[in-house]
């Protein structure tokens, strides 16, 4: 389907799909974050990123390793990229987005990618 | 008590109150919330600062009649310093500070202040 | 030009033209500015999404009569949707997607949308 | 001087010092930034901070050194608390405080810190 400008629902999945990627990483980074609230703080990314338009799932993932290595004396840490792990689904009219950022190690980057797109 | 510098613990526990309320601020403001996850991000607000070194209790509320009228289209909007009501006690040694955030209608400005000041 | 995943050029320009914008929407709502510094802050702006991978032009405007309509008895704000105009333009191989945050009065919303698409 | 509540000048000094550190870590916490851009980035930390109510000085120096070990393969990085270094001078009626946030290497914390408060 292509709309008057030639733009595409598969388009703007994409570009939704990449929208909420980066909103959710420069929006949490920084929250200080510990193994007794690392739980609540995934649920509460999840439900704060689900509120945003054409979003039908997120699944956020806060590695309890890195947060362990990180942990300063107070026990607890800053929420970095090292350690966050998301996986987002947009749904746009007939097109579905699963889009993911994880931390690649040889980078030294929390990679954004797409992981698949479908036609529904 | 005074230590070499001539900072004593009041000057530490107000110090820190203030970093605490600064912090908060600046970290969740522009978070997308809806009636339906206010509380939930209460809560997560609420935990992310309790793991801060000397603060004993936080207390967050999110007006939920702004957040209404703040809602768009989507039915969810971004946290601001409108809709923000947040209560921390921090206690260096035996002092300990109530402060608080509260939007102070007439200044136009969420207004940070020291409500209690008590040595123990 | 299609990769083993069926994900092409064209995908990839648009996620990562939408990874820029909500990036930097949330990393920069809620700094505070005047009508002073925010030349100063639109440079600051710009030079950081100029950093990113494919990114090969940003422009961003703080609109100044909202600027003024929002300062507090303090002369300042802190920067919100309502005041932010940006455009940025993403090449990823041959694709070059032109894409904006605006707000949209109507809708209470600070839209981000595609501009064009074009192959080189 | 003490007003109604035995809130003094100095108390009020030191909580407005706490806000301004703890309000800036976690605003730029996250921005993109490389050697070309850091003077640029620090200049917009500095008028940001200068803004606000009592601050009558502020320097920000990003760290060159971590900043280039930290970079990746796209030449730049995210901010962090490693590399931030900031005076804050507040004044508050006849009360200077003299704040700072530098990292603390054998803590793995961005340490805030008085350094001193002078009454004029």
């Amino acid at each position: 389907m292509t709309d008057q400008d030639g733009i595409t629902s598969r388009d703007r999945a994409l570009f939704e799909a990449g929208i909420k990627l980066g909103a959710l990483y420069h929006q949490f980074m920084g929250t200080p974050v510990s193994m007794e609230t690392a739980s609540k703080l995934e649920a509460a990314i999840e439900k704060s990123v689900s509120l945003q338009p054409w979003v039908n799932h997120v699944k956020v993932r806060i590695d309890r390793e890195k947060l362990r290595a990180n942990a300063n004396q107070f026990k607890y840490c800053e929420l970095n990229g090292e350690m966050l792990d998301v996986m987002v689904v947009v749904t746009y009219e007939r097109v579905e987005v699963h889009a993911r950022i994880s931390y690649d190690e040889d980078m030294k980057y929390p990679l954004m990618r797409i992981e698949r797109i479908t036609t529904l």
